[in-house]
C-alpha cells in the first residue's frame, strides 16, 4: 500500500509538462535557483514554488535554501518505481499475447 | 504541445492504483464488465465508471456496449509514449553523468 502510494505521487508529479521540463533542466545542468526555473517557464515564481512542492513532495527534486535563494536540484528519486511498474505491466502482457498465440497456433494445428 | 497533453493525460491515468488495477485485470483476462471490475476493486458502479472514463479519455481501455452491458478491454494506447519520455530522460542523465565522471577524470589526471 506504502509502494502504491509512492508510485501515484511519482505519476501525477510527472503528470505536468512544466515539472517534466523542471526535471530536465535539472538534469541538464545540475541546479539552478527558483528564478532561473521560473524565468523560462514564463511562470511567477509562486506558481513554480507549487510545482517545486509537488516535485519535492515525490522526492524527484530536492531544494537547499543558499543564502538569500534556494537552489533546486534532482531529489533521490529515480523513477525506479514507476519503472518497475511499467516492466511487470509490459512482460503481463507479452505473456499474454504468447498465451493467445499459442492458442492459436493449436488451434490452426488441430484442423485439417 | 498536443504531445505533451497526450502524455499528460496517459501519466494522470496511471497515477491511481484503482486505475493501474483495471489495466493489468484486463491486461490478463482480455475484457471485463463493468460490475466485474467494480466488484474487486470493493468500489460501486459509479466509482468504477469515473475511472474508466479517466482511462478512456487517455486511449488506455476501451468500453463496447453489448446488450444491456458495457465490455472494457485494452484501448489502442499501450504507455509508449511515457516509455519514450523516460527513456530519453533516463538517456539526458546517463550523459550527465558520463561528463561529470570525465570532467572528473581529467582533473584528476592534471594533479600530480
Amino acid at each position: 500500500m506504502v509502494q502504491y502510494q509512492a508510485v501515484d505521487r511519482t505519476l501525477a508529479a510527472l503528470a505536468d509538462p512544466t515539472r517534466r521540463g523542471v526535471l530536465e533542466r535539472l538534469g541538464r545542468q545540475g541546479s539552478a535557483s527558483v528564478s532561473e526555473l521560473a524565468e523560462p517557464a514564463g511562470m511567477s515564481l509562486t506558481g513554480m514554488k507549487k510545482h517545486l512542492r509537488v516535485l519535492e513532495e515525490a522526492g524527484l527534486v530536492s531544494t537547499e535554501k543558499v543564502g538569500r535563494t534556494r537552489r533546486c536540484s534532482l531529489g533521490p528519486k529515480r523513477l525506479e518505481d514507476v519503472q518497475a511498474w511499467m516492466d511487470s505491466y509490459r512482460l503481463m502482457l507479452e505473456e499474454r499475447f504468447d498465451r493467445l498465440e499459442e492458442l492459436l497456433g493449436r488451434t490452426e494445428g488441430d484442423s485439417p
